[in-house]
Protein backbone atom coordinates (compact mmCIF):
# COMPACT_ATOMS: atom_id res chain seq x y z
CA UNK A 1 0.00 0.00 0.00
CA UNK A 2 1.44 3.42 -1.13
CA UNK A 3 0.29 6.53 0.23
CA UNK A 4 -1.19 8.94 -2.67
CA UNK A 5 -3.72 11.09 -0.66
CA UNK A 6 -1.72 14.35 -0.43
CA UNK A 7 -3.85 16.21 -3.12
CA UNK A 8 -6.93 15.07 -1.66
CA UNK A 9 -6.26 16.20 2.39
CA UNK A 10 -7.71 19.30 3.76
CA UNK A 11 -4.51 21.40 3.96
CA UNK A 12 -0.70 20.38 3.51
CA UNK A 13 -0.59 19.88 7.29
CA UNK A 14 -3.07 17.27 7.17
CA UNK A 15 -1.18 15.72 4.24
CA UNK A 16 2.28 15.51 5.85
CA UNK A 17 -0.31 13.81 9.43
CA UNK A 18 -1.95 11.18 6.69
CA UNK A 19 1.81 10.13 5.38
CA UNK A 20 3.00 9.43 8.95
CA UNK A 21 -0.02 7.70 10.43
CA UNK A 22 -0.49 5.75 6.85
CA UNK A 23 3.36 4.23 7.51
CA UNK A 24 2.35 3.64 11.02
CA UNK A 25 -0.24 1.15 9.82
CA UNK A 26 2.12 -0.28 7.41
CA UNK A 27 2.30 1.54 4.17
CA UNK A 28 5.48 0.61 2.27
CA UNK A 29 5.80 4.39 0.97
CA UNK A 30 4.31 7.81 0.48
CA UNK A 31 3.79 10.15 -2.85
CA UNK A 32 4.60 13.07 -0.57
CA UNK A 33 8.02 13.98 -1.04
CA UNK A 34 7.81 16.55 2.34
CA UNK A 35 6.53 14.19 4.47
CA UNK A 36 8.95 11.40 3.32
CA UNK A 37 11.77 13.73 4.22
CA UNK A 38 10.71 14.96 7.13
CA UNK A 39 9.75 11.19 8.86
CA UNK A 40 12.34 9.58 7.28
CA UNK A 41 9.89 7.18 5.08
CA UNK A 42 10.43 5.94 1.48
CA UNK A 43 8.96 8.55 -0.79
CA UNK A 44 7.84 6.77 -4.40
CA UNK A 45 7.83 9.02 -6.75
CA UNK A 46 3.95 9.14 -9.11
CA UNK A 47 4.59 9.80 -13.10
CA UNK A 48 1.53 12.16 -13.73
CA UNK A 49 -0.40 11.90 -16.65
CA UNK A 50 0.61 15.62 -17.40
CA UNK A 51 4.21 14.79 -17.72
CA UNK A 52 3.01 11.91 -20.28
CA UNK A 53 0.73 14.85 -22.12
CA UNK A 54 3.86 16.95 -22.21
CA UNK A 55 5.48 14.48 -24.60
CA UNK A 56 4.50 14.19 -28.13
CA UNK A 57 3.89 10.45 -27.83
CA UNK A 58 3.83 8.23 -24.73
CA UNK A 59 6.88 6.89 -26.10
CA UNK A 60 9.12 9.68 -25.72
CA UNK A 61 7.44 10.06 -22.37
CA UNK A 62 8.36 6.97 -20.86
CA UNK A 63 12.09 7.16 -22.38
CA UNK A 64 13.00 10.54 -20.71
CA UNK A 65 11.46 8.94 -17.77
CA UNK A 66 13.84 6.07 -17.83
CA UNK A 67 16.97 7.96 -18.38
CA UNK A 68 16.06 10.44 -15.57
CA UNK A 69 15.38 8.12 -13.24
CA UNK A 70 17.07 4.57 -14.18
CA UNK A 71 17.11 3.43 -10.21
CA UNK A 72 13.17 3.40 -9.72
CA UNK A 73 11.16 3.24 -12.52
CA UNK A 74 6.77 3.13 -12.44
CA UNK A 75 5.65 3.74 -15.81
CA UNK A 76 1.90 4.97 -15.45
CA UNK A 77 0.50 3.22 -19.00
CA UNK A 78 -3.25 4.27 -18.67
CA UNK A 79 -2.86 7.95 -20.16
CA UNK A 80 -3.92 6.88 -24.19
CA UNK A 81 -4.55 3.28 -24.24
CA UNK A 82 -3.57 0.66 -21.34
CA UNK A 83 -2.81 -2.02 -23.46
CA UNK A 84 -0.66 0.16 -25.86
CA UNK A 85 0.79 1.91 -22.90
CA UNK A 86 1.94 -1.38 -20.96
CA UNK A 87 3.47 -2.48 -24.89
CA UNK A 88 5.22 0.75 -24.96
CA UNK A 89 6.64 0.47 -21.31
CA UNK A 90 7.78 -3.12 -21.95
CA UNK A 91 9.65 -1.65 -25.36
CA UNK A 92 11.25 1.14 -23.11
CA UNK A 93 12.45 -1.41 -20.59
CA UNK A 94 14.05 -3.81 -23.26
CA UNK A 95 15.79 -0.95 -24.91
CA UNK A 96 17.30 0.91 -22.40
CA UNK A 97 17.28 -1.86 -19.82
CA UNK A 98 17.16 0.05 -16.72
CA UNK A 99 18.39 -1.78 -13.61
CA UNK A 100 16.50 -0.26 -11.14
CA UNK A 101 12.96 -1.29 -9.16
CA UNK A 102 10.66 -1.44 -12.05
CA UNK A 103 7.13 -1.63 -12.05
CA UNK A 104 3.29 -0.28 -14.37
CA UNK A 105 0.71 1.66 -12.93
CA UNK A 106 -2.67 1.23 -14.55
CA UNK A 107 -4.96 4.17 -12.57
CA UNK A 108 -8.71 3.75 -14.81
CA UNK A 109 -10.32 0.58 -16.20
CA UNK A 110 -11.20 -2.84 -15.44
CA UNK A 111 -8.06 -3.37 -13.17
CA UNK A 112 -9.13 -7.13 -13.07
CA UNK A 113 -8.83 -7.70 -16.52
CA UNK A 114 -6.27 -5.44 -17.07
CA UNK A 115 -3.40 -6.58 -14.49
CA UNK A 116 -4.13 -9.75 -15.56
CA UNK A 117 -3.17 -9.08 -19.03
CA UNK A 118 -0.57 -6.56 -17.85
CA UNK A 119 1.07 -9.75 -15.78
CA UNK A 120 0.61 -11.85 -18.53
CA UNK A 121 2.22 -9.35 -20.89
CA UNK A 122 5.20 -8.62 -18.87
CA UNK A 123 5.99 -12.35 -18.06
CA UNK A 124 6.00 -13.11 -21.86
CA UNK A 125 8.34 -10.57 -22.50
CA UNK A 126 10.68 -12.32 -19.83
CA UNK A 127 10.16 -9.49 -17.35
CA UNK A 128 8.41 -11.30 -14.14
CA UNK A 129 9.80 -8.48 -12.00
CA UNK A 130 8.22 -5.62 -13.11
CA UNK A 131 5.51 -4.93 -10.60
CA UNK A 132 2.15 -3.88 -11.25
CA UNK A 133 0.57 -1.01 -9.19
CA UNK A 134 -2.75 -0.40 -9.35
CA UNK A 135 -4.49 3.36 -8.40
CA UNK A 136 -7.64 5.19 -8.89
CA UNK A 137 -10.40 5.77 -5.97
CA UNK A 138 -9.05 2.90 -4.10
CA UNK A 139 -10.53 1.89 -0.84
CA UNK A 140 -10.11 -1.20 1.73
CA UNK A 141 -13.55 -2.53 0.03
CA UNK A 142 -12.42 -2.22 -3.71
CA UNK A 143 -9.06 -3.51 -3.00
CA UNK A 144 -10.59 -6.47 -0.93
CA UNK A 145 -13.00 -7.00 -3.90
CA UNK A 146 -9.72 -6.90 -6.16
CA UNK A 147 -8.14 -9.29 -4.46
CA UNK A 148 -10.75 -11.90 -4.36
CA UNK A 149 -11.41 -11.38 -8.03
CA UNK A 150 -7.95 -12.59 -8.60
CA UNK A 151 -6.60 -9.66 -9.67
CA UNK A 152 -2.44 -9.25 -10.33
CA UNK A 153 -1.71 -6.07 -8.29
CA UNK A 154 1.51 -6.29 -6.27
CA UNK A 155 0.69 -2.75 -4.81
CA UNK A 156 -2.09 -0.41 -4.11
CA UNK A 157 -1.81 3.27 -4.45
CA UNK A 158 -4.46 4.90 -2.25
CA UNK A 159 -5.33 8.32 -1.60
CA UNK A 160 -8.86 10.26 -1.74
CA UNK A 161 -10.68 7.93 0.59
CA UNK A 162 -8.02 7.83 3.08
CA UNK A 163 -6.48 10.98 3.34
CA UNK A 164 -10.27 12.47 3.86
CA UNK A 165 -11.22 9.43 5.91
CA UNK A 166 -14.55 9.59 3.28
CA UNK A 167 -16.05 7.18 5.58
CA UNK A 168 -16.08 8.32 8.78
CA UNK A 169 -14.80 12.08 8.09
CA UNK A 170 -14.75 12.80 11.84
CA UNK A 171 -14.27 11.37 14.63
CA UNK A 172 -17.30 12.06 17.03
CA UNK A 173 -14.96 12.98 20.23
CA UNK A 174 -13.73 15.64 22.77
CA UNK A 175 -12.36 16.38 25.73
CA UNK A 176 -14.34 16.48 28.98
CA UNK A 177 -13.50 17.46 32.34
CA UNK A 178 -13.58 14.75 34.38
CA UNK A 179 -12.43 15.93 37.69
CA UNK A 180 -11.48 19.73 39.04
CA UNK A 181 -9.30 20.66 42.18
CA UNK A 182 -9.73 16.54 43.26
CA UNK A 183 -13.64 16.82 42.85
CA UNK A 184 -15.03 14.27 40.08
CA UNK A 185 -16.91 15.84 37.79
CA UNK A 186 -19.41 15.50 34.89
CA UNK A 187 -22.00 16.06 32.24
CA UNK A 188 -25.75 15.28 32.27
CA UNK A 189 -26.22 16.85 29.07
CA UNK A 190 -29.50 14.52 27.69
CA UNK A 191 -27.46 11.86 25.03
CA UNK A 192 -24.25 13.12 26.08
CA UNK A 193 -23.47 12.26 29.91
CA UNK A 194 -19.95 11.84 30.88
CA UNK A 195 -18.37 9.40 33.46
CA UNK A 196 -16.26 11.71 36.09
CA UNK A 197 -13.45 10.62 37.54
CA UNK A 198 -9.48 9.47 36.26
CA UNK A 199 -9.61 6.84 34.73
CA UNK A 200 -7.72 3.58 33.45
CA UNK A 201 -8.52 0.73 31.03
CA UNK A 202 -8.05 -2.85 32.16
CA UNK A 203 -7.03 -4.82 29.08
CA UNK A 204 -8.10 -8.81 28.94
CA UNK A 205 -6.21 -10.73 25.87
CA UNK A 206 -7.65 -13.42 26.02
CA UNK A 207 -11.27 -13.47 25.40
CA UNK A 208 -10.17 -9.77 24.58
CA UNK A 209 -12.07 -7.37 26.18
CA UNK A 210 -11.67 -3.63 28.18
CA UNK A 211 -12.94 -2.62 31.61
CA UNK A 212 -12.83 1.24 32.04
CA UNK A 213 -12.39 1.89 36.13
CA UNK A 214 -10.92 4.56 37.85
CA UNK A 215 -7.11 5.24 37.82
CA UNK A 216 -6.57 4.10 41.64
CA UNK A 217 -8.37 0.64 41.05
CA UNK A 218 -6.34 -2.66 41.89
CA UNK A 219 -5.76 -4.39 38.23
CA UNK A 220 -8.35 -6.93 38.33
CA UNK A 221 -6.64 -10.55 37.31
CA UNK A 222 -5.67 -11.44 34.22
CA UNK A 223 -5.49 -8.14 32.92
CA UNK A 224 -2.79 -5.19 32.08
CA UNK A 225 -3.20 -1.34 32.75
CA UNK A 226 -3.38 0.24 28.95
CA UNK A 227 -2.75 4.52 30.33
CA UNK A 228 0.57 5.63 31.13
CA UNK A 229 1.60 9.14 31.79
CA UNK A 230 3.07 10.47 28.67
CA UNK A 231 3.93 14.10 29.98
CA UNK A 232 3.86 15.25 33.42
CA UNK A 233 3.94 19.52 34.16
CA UNK A 234 4.94 19.78 30.56
CA UNK A 235 8.00 16.85 30.81
CA UNK A 236 8.27 14.00 28.58
CA UNK A 237 8.03 11.02 30.47
CA UNK A 238 9.55 8.43 27.73
CA UNK A 239 11.47 8.86 24.63
CA UNK A 240 9.46 9.99 21.72
CA UNK A 241 9.10 6.33 19.65
CA UNK A 242 9.99 6.38 16.23
CA UNK A 243 7.46 5.17 13.63
CA UNK A 244 9.19 1.92 13.19
CA UNK A 245 8.04 1.45 16.82
CA UNK A 246 4.80 2.53 16.14
CA UNK A 247 4.24 0.28 13.83
CA UNK A 248 5.18 -2.91 15.70
CA UNK A 249 2.33 -2.01 18.69
CA UNK A 250 -0.25 -1.44 15.73
CA UNK A 251 0.75 -4.74 14.52
CA UNK A 252 1.00 -6.49 18.00
CA UNK A 253 -2.53 -4.73 19.07
CA UNK A 254 -3.83 -5.95 15.62
CA UNK A 255 -2.80 -9.53 16.03
CA UNK A 256 -4.54 -9.38 19.63
CA UNK A 257 -8.00 -7.87 18.14
CA UNK A 258 -10.62 -10.97 17.70
CA UNK A 259 -11.78 -11.96 13.77
CA UNK A 260 -14.80 -10.26 13.78
CA UNK A 261 -13.64 -7.15 15.32
CA UNK A 262 -10.98 -6.93 11.73
CA UNK A 263 -14.00 -7.77 9.17
CA UNK A 264 -14.08 -5.56 6.63
CA UNK A 265 -17.47 -5.65 6.12
CA UNK A 266 -19.70 -5.06 9.42
CA UNK A 267 -16.79 -5.04 12.08
CA UNK A 268 -18.32 -6.07 15.64
CA UNK A 269 -15.98 -3.93 17.89
CA UNK A 270 -15.32 -5.69 21.38
CA UNK A 271 -17.20 -5.15 24.16
CA UNK A 272 -16.28 -2.74 26.49
CA UNK A 273 -17.46 -1.94 30.31
CA UNK A 274 -17.15 0.17 33.08
CA UNK A 275 -16.18 -1.12 36.67
CA UNK A 276 -18.12 -1.48 39.74
CA UNK A 277 -16.22 1.07 41.26
CA UNK A 278 -16.25 3.80 38.11
CA UNK A 279 -20.59 2.64 38.04
CA UNK A 280 -20.86 4.44 41.66
CA UNK A 281 -19.00 6.95 41.09
CA UNK A 282 -20.95 8.14 38.27
CA UNK A 283 -24.23 7.38 40.35
CA UNK A 284 -22.76 9.29 43.49
CA UNK A 285 -21.45 12.07 41.62
CA UNK A 286 -24.38 12.57 39.90
CA UNK A 287 -26.85 12.51 42.74
CA UNK A 288 -24.51 15.01 44.15
CA UNK A 289 -24.73 17.35 41.00
CA UNK A 290 -28.54 17.48 41.01
CA UNK A 291 -28.82 18.24 44.23
CA UNK A 292 -26.12 21.31 44.36
CA UNK A 293 -28.12 22.46 41.47
CA UNK A 294 -31.46 21.96 42.77
CA UNK A 295 -30.36 23.75 45.67
CA UNK A 296 -28.56 26.77 44.16
CA UNK A 297 -31.47 28.26 42.89
CA UNK B 1 -24.79 31.14 11.54
CA UNK B 2 -21.30 30.62 13.79
CA UNK B 3 -18.60 28.92 12.75
CA UNK B 4 -18.11 26.14 15.54
CA UNK B 5 -16.02 23.51 13.59
CA UNK B 6 -12.56 24.59 14.45
CA UNK B 7 -11.79 21.33 17.61
CA UNK B 8 -12.85 18.45 14.43
CA UNK B 9 -11.21 20.25 11.49
CA UNK B 10 -8.26 18.18 9.69
CA UNK B 11 -5.39 20.09 12.05
CA UNK B 12 -5.22 24.20 12.55
CA UNK B 13 -4.81 25.34 8.85
CA UNK B 14 -7.71 23.28 8.22
CA UNK B 15 -9.41 25.02 11.30
CA UNK B 16 -8.16 28.71 10.13
CA UNK B 17 -9.43 28.04 6.38
CA UNK B 18 -12.93 27.06 7.19
CA UNK B 19 -13.38 29.94 9.45
CA UNK B 20 -11.97 32.30 7.12
CA UNK B 21 -14.35 30.30 4.16
CA UNK B 22 -17.62 30.18 6.03
CA UNK B 23 -17.72 34.02 7.07
CA UNK B 24 -17.43 34.45 2.92
CA UNK B 25 -20.58 32.59 2.14
CA UNK B 26 -22.34 34.40 5.41
CA UNK B 27 -21.69 32.80 8.85
CA UNK B 28 -21.25 36.08 11.42
CA UNK B 29 -19.05 35.05 13.79
CA UNK B 30 -16.22 31.90 14.49
CA UNK B 31 -15.17 30.07 17.82
CA UNK B 32 -11.23 30.01 16.49
CA UNK B 33 -10.24 33.38 17.79
CA UNK B 34 -7.04 32.89 16.33
CA UNK B 35 -8.48 32.47 12.70
CA UNK B 36 -10.76 35.85 13.80
CA UNK B 37 -7.31 38.01 14.81
CA UNK B 38 -6.05 36.62 11.48
CA UNK B 39 -8.77 37.50 9.31
CA UNK B 40 -10.51 40.21 11.23
CA UNK B 41 -13.72 38.30 11.84
CA UNK B 42 -16.27 38.24 14.79
CA UNK B 43 -14.85 36.06 17.81
CA UNK B 44 -17.99 34.57 19.22
CA UNK B 45 -16.58 32.96 22.33
CA UNK B 46 -18.17 30.09 23.73
CA UNK B 47 -18.37 28.81 26.87
CA UNK B 48 -17.49 25.14 27.52
CA UNK B 49 -19.50 22.68 29.44
CA UNK B 50 -15.94 22.25 31.53
CA UNK B 51 -15.74 25.94 32.18
CA UNK B 52 -19.38 25.31 34.32
CA UNK B 53 -17.92 21.73 35.41
CA UNK B 54 -15.38 23.42 37.10
CA UNK B 55 -17.57 25.45 39.73
CA UNK B 56 -18.88 23.82 42.75
CA UNK B 57 -22.64 24.90 41.29
CA UNK B 58 -23.89 26.00 37.94
CA UNK B 59 -24.93 29.16 39.50
CA UNK B 60 -21.46 30.05 40.29
CA UNK B 61 -20.08 29.25 37.02
CA UNK B 62 -22.52 31.99 35.22
CA UNK B 63 -21.97 34.40 37.99
CA UNK B 64 -18.15 34.47 37.64
CA UNK B 65 -18.76 34.54 33.86
CA UNK B 66 -20.96 37.72 33.67
CA UNK B 67 -18.28 39.08 35.87
CA UNK B 68 -15.85 38.49 33.48
CA UNK B 69 -17.20 39.15 30.10
CA UNK B 70 -20.08 41.96 31.05
CA UNK B 71 -20.09 42.87 27.54
CA UNK B 72 -21.31 39.78 25.27
CA UNK B 73 -22.37 36.46 27.38
CA UNK B 74 -23.81 33.61 26.30
CA UNK B 75 -24.86 31.08 29.16
CA UNK B 76 -24.65 27.72 28.39
CA UNK B 77 -27.85 26.17 30.12
CA UNK B 78 -27.56 22.29 29.49
CA UNK B 79 -24.77 20.89 31.26
CA UNK B 80 -27.16 19.68 34.15
CA UNK B 81 -30.65 20.10 32.99
CA UNK B 82 -31.33 22.44 30.58
CA UNK B 83 -34.98 24.26 32.18
CA UNK B 84 -33.24 24.54 35.46
CA UNK B 85 -29.99 25.72 33.34
CA UNK B 86 -32.50 28.48 31.64
CA UNK B 87 -33.77 29.43 35.06
CA UNK B 88 -30.41 30.19 36.11
CA UNK B 89 -29.16 32.06 33.74
CA UNK B 90 -32.44 34.53 34.12
CA UNK B 91 -31.50 34.80 37.84
CA UNK B 92 -28.25 35.50 36.73
CA UNK B 93 -29.20 38.19 34.60
CA UNK B 94 -31.43 39.81 37.27
CA UNK B 95 -29.13 40.13 39.51
CA UNK B 96 -25.84 41.24 37.75
CA UNK B 97 -27.84 43.49 34.98
CA UNK B 98 -24.93 42.65 32.29
CA UNK B 99 -25.81 44.88 30.01
CA UNK B 100 -23.92 43.66 26.80
CA UNK B 101 -25.05 41.18 23.65
CA UNK B 102 -26.74 38.66 25.95
CA UNK B 103 -27.94 34.80 24.66
CA UNK B 104 -28.57 31.54 26.46
CA UNK B 105 -27.02 28.18 24.24
CA UNK B 106 -29.11 25.10 24.14
CA UNK B 107 -26.25 22.08 22.75
CA UNK B 108 -28.27 19.11 23.81
CA UNK B 109 -31.89 17.84 23.49
CA UNK B 110 -35.50 18.61 21.95
CA UNK B 111 -34.23 21.74 20.08
CA UNK B 112 -37.48 22.54 19.02
CA UNK B 113 -39.15 22.35 22.42
CA UNK B 114 -36.33 23.64 24.65
CA UNK B 115 -35.98 26.50 21.84
CA UNK B 116 -40.08 27.32 22.44
CA UNK B 117 -40.15 26.68 26.04
CA UNK B 118 -36.76 29.24 26.74
CA UNK B 119 -38.08 32.00 24.42
CA UNK B 120 -41.40 31.97 27.10
CA UNK B 121 -39.55 32.17 30.12
CA UNK B 122 -37.14 34.62 28.29
CA UNK B 123 -40.24 36.64 27.52
CA UNK B 124 -42.03 35.91 30.80
CA UNK B 125 -39.01 37.36 32.93
CA UNK B 126 -38.60 40.98 30.56
CA UNK B 127 -35.57 39.17 28.97
CA UNK B 128 -36.63 39.19 24.90
CA UNK B 129 -33.50 41.12 24.02
CA UNK B 130 -31.41 37.54 25.05
CA UNK B 131 -30.67 35.85 21.83
CA UNK B 132 -31.52 31.72 21.86
CA UNK B 133 -28.79 29.89 19.77
CA UNK B 134 -28.64 26.23 19.59
CA UNK B 135 -25.83 23.82 18.63
CA UNK B 136 -24.82 19.97 18.67
CA UNK B 137 -24.06 18.01 15.14
CA UNK B 138 -26.17 20.35 13.43
CA UNK B 139 -26.15 20.48 9.35
CA UNK B 140 -28.23 22.17 6.48
CA UNK B 141 -30.65 19.69 6.52
CA UNK B 142 -30.96 19.49 10.49
CA UNK B 143 -32.02 23.59 10.75
CA UNK B 144 -34.04 23.52 7.96
CA UNK B 145 -36.39 21.20 9.67
CA UNK B 146 -36.09 23.23 13.05
CA UNK B 147 -36.89 26.12 11.50
CA UNK B 148 -39.88 24.37 9.68
CA UNK B 149 -41.01 22.89 12.89
CA UNK B 150 -41.18 26.32 14.24
CA UNK B 151 -37.89 26.34 16.81
CA UNK B 152 -37.37 29.68 18.12
CA UNK B 153 -33.96 29.79 17.74
CA UNK B 154 -31.89 33.47 16.55
CA UNK B 155 -28.22 31.79 15.90
CA UNK B 156 -27.38 28.31 15.18
CA UNK B 157 -23.25 26.99 16.09
CA UNK B 158 -22.47 25.05 13.15
CA UNK B 159 -19.69 22.44 13.71
CA UNK B 160 -18.20 19.34 13.13
CA UNK B 161 -20.38 18.89 9.77
CA UNK B 162 -18.92 21.91 8.22
CA UNK B 163 -15.85 21.74 9.11
CA UNK B 164 -14.67 18.57 7.35
CA UNK B 165 -17.60 18.51 4.82
CA UNK B 166 -18.73 15.52 6.21
CA UNK B 167 -21.31 14.31 3.14
CA UNK B 168 -18.94 15.56 0.65
CA UNK B 169 -15.50 14.78 2.47
CA UNK B 170 -13.78 15.41 -1.01
CA UNK B 171 -14.09 16.97 -4.07
CA UNK B 172 -13.01 14.57 -7.33
CA UNK B 173 -11.11 17.25 -9.09
CA UNK B 174 -7.59 17.86 -9.98
CA UNK B 175 -4.95 20.19 -12.09
CA UNK B 176 -4.71 18.61 -15.39
CA UNK B 177 -2.60 19.27 -18.41
CA UNK B 178 -4.80 21.00 -21.23
CA UNK B 179 -2.00 22.70 -22.82
CA UNK B 180 1.66 22.34 -23.66
CA UNK B 181 4.05 24.24 -25.53
CA UNK B 182 0.85 25.91 -27.75
CA UNK B 183 -0.23 21.89 -28.61
CA UNK B 184 -3.41 21.30 -26.97
CA UNK B 185 -3.13 17.84 -24.96
CA UNK B 186 -5.32 15.44 -23.37
CA UNK B 187 -5.83 12.51 -21.78
CA UNK B 188 -7.89 9.30 -22.96
CA UNK B 189 -7.93 7.04 -19.88
CA UNK B 190 -10.97 5.18 -19.71
CA UNK B 191 -13.99 7.21 -17.55
CA UNK B 192 -11.24 9.96 -17.09
CA UNK B 193 -11.40 11.83 -20.55
CA UNK B 194 -10.50 15.49 -20.37
CA UNK B 195 -10.80 18.04 -22.37
CA UNK B 196 -7.96 19.75 -24.43
CA UNK B 197 -6.95 23.60 -24.54
CA UNK B 198 -6.53 26.72 -23.07
CA UNK B 199 -10.96 27.51 -21.90
CA UNK B 200 -12.81 29.98 -21.33
CA UNK B 201 -16.42 29.56 -18.99
CA UNK B 202 -19.33 31.78 -20.94
CA UNK B 203 -22.14 32.41 -18.90
CA UNK B 204 -25.52 33.38 -19.19
CA UNK B 205 -28.07 34.72 -16.36
CA UNK B 206 -31.17 34.69 -17.43
CA UNK B 207 -32.31 31.54 -18.56
CA UNK B 208 -29.23 30.53 -16.42
CA UNK B 209 -26.83 28.40 -18.04
CA UNK B 210 -22.66 28.16 -18.84
CA UNK B 211 -21.20 27.18 -21.61
CA UNK B 212 -17.54 25.65 -21.37
CA UNK B 213 -15.42 26.62 -24.72
CA UNK B 214 -12.17 27.71 -25.98
CA UNK B 215 -10.16 30.89 -24.24
CA UNK B 216 -9.96 32.54 -27.71
CA UNK B 217 -13.97 32.29 -28.67
CA UNK B 218 -15.81 35.51 -29.84
CA UNK B 219 -18.57 35.74 -26.47
CA UNK B 220 -21.50 34.23 -27.68
CA UNK B 221 -24.35 37.37 -27.74
CA UNK B 222 -26.13 37.70 -24.01
CA UNK B 223 -23.31 36.01 -22.03
CA UNK B 224 -20.28 37.56 -19.68
CA UNK B 225 -16.83 35.52 -19.69
CA UNK B 226 -16.08 34.78 -15.95
CA UNK B 227 -12.15 33.53 -16.00
CA UNK B 228 -9.82 36.20 -15.83
CA UNK B 229 -5.99 36.11 -15.22
CA UNK B 230 -5.62 36.73 -11.73
CA UNK B 231 -1.55 35.62 -11.67
CA UNK B 232 1.03 36.20 -15.19
CA UNK B 233 4.46 35.24 -14.24
CA UNK B 234 4.18 35.35 -10.39
CA UNK B 235 2.51 38.87 -10.17
CA UNK B 236 -0.75 39.60 -9.00
CA UNK B 237 -2.97 40.98 -11.52
CA UNK B 238 -5.39 42.89 -9.01
CA UNK B 239 -5.58 43.51 -5.68
CA UNK B 240 -5.92 40.53 -3.10
CA UNK B 241 -10.52 40.97 -2.02
CA UNK B 242 -10.99 40.72 0.94
CA UNK B 243 -13.82 38.81 2.98
CA UNK B 244 -16.37 41.40 2.52
CA UNK B 245 -15.89 41.58 -1.62
CA UNK B 246 -15.82 37.72 -1.21
CA UNK B 247 -18.99 37.28 0.46
CA UNK B 248 -20.75 39.90 -2.08
CA UNK B 249 -19.71 38.18 -5.09
CA UNK B 250 -20.94 34.73 -3.30
CA UNK B 251 -24.18 37.06 -2.53
CA UNK B 252 -24.73 37.99 -5.63
CA UNK B 253 -23.42 34.79 -7.88
CA UNK B 254 -26.63 32.86 -5.44
CA UNK B 255 -29.31 35.15 -5.89
CA UNK B 256 -28.62 34.48 -9.67
CA UNK B 257 -28.77 30.74 -9.34
CA UNK B 258 -31.86 29.04 -10.61
CA UNK B 259 -34.04 27.81 -7.53
CA UNK B 260 -33.85 24.13 -8.12
CA UNK B 261 -30.12 24.79 -7.79
CA UNK B 262 -30.64 26.06 -4.48
CA UNK B 263 -33.17 23.31 -3.06
CA UNK B 264 -31.56 22.13 -0.30
CA UNK B 265 -33.04 18.42 -0.65
CA UNK B 266 -32.13 16.91 -4.30
CA UNK B 267 -30.86 20.42 -6.06
CA UNK B 268 -30.28 20.48 -9.62
CA UNK B 269 -27.14 21.49 -10.52
CA UNK B 270 -27.10 24.05 -13.91
CA UNK B 271 -26.89 22.21 -17.18
CA UNK B 272 -22.81 23.36 -18.82
CA UNK B 273 -22.33 22.43 -21.83
CA UNK B 274 -18.79 22.80 -24.27
CA UNK B 275 -18.94 24.80 -27.47
CA UNK B 276 -18.82 23.50 -31.15
CA UNK B 277 -15.37 24.56 -30.64
CA UNK B 278 -14.25 22.76 -27.98
CA UNK B 279 -15.96 19.90 -29.22
CA UNK B 280 -14.37 20.06 -32.39
CA UNK B 281 -10.77 20.42 -30.50
CA UNK B 282 -11.56 17.48 -28.27
CA UNK B 283 -12.25 15.27 -31.56
CA UNK B 284 -9.32 16.55 -33.82
CA UNK B 285 -6.61 16.00 -31.00
CA UNK B 286 -7.74 12.70 -29.75
CA UNK B 287 -7.70 11.72 -33.54
CA UNK B 288 -4.02 12.98 -33.69
CA UNK B 289 -3.12 11.51 -30.58
CA UNK B 290 -3.93 7.91 -30.81
CA UNK B 291 -2.74 8.17 -34.60
CA UNK B 292 0.64 9.19 -33.65
CA UNK B 293 0.97 6.82 -30.66
CA UNK B 294 -0.15 3.78 -32.72
CA UNK B 295 2.70 4.90 -35.12
CA UNK B 296 5.61 5.70 -32.32
CA UNK B 297 5.24 1.37 -31.61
Amino acid sequence: MIDFSFRRTQGLEAGIDVARLSSMVGFISTSNVEAARRHGLVAAGTMAHSYIEAFPTEVEAFRAYAQDFPGRVTFLVDTYDTITGIKHAIATIKELGPTGRLGIRIDSGDLVALSRQARKMLDQAGLPHVRIVASGGLDEFSIDQLVRDGAKIDAFGVGTRMGVSADHPYLDTAYKLVCYEGRPVMKLSRGKVTAPGRKQVFRRLRPFGDLVGLHDEEVPPGRERLLEPVMIKGARQAARSGIAEANARFAADLEHLPAEAKEIHSPRPPLVRPTPALRAMTFETRRGLVARNRKAH
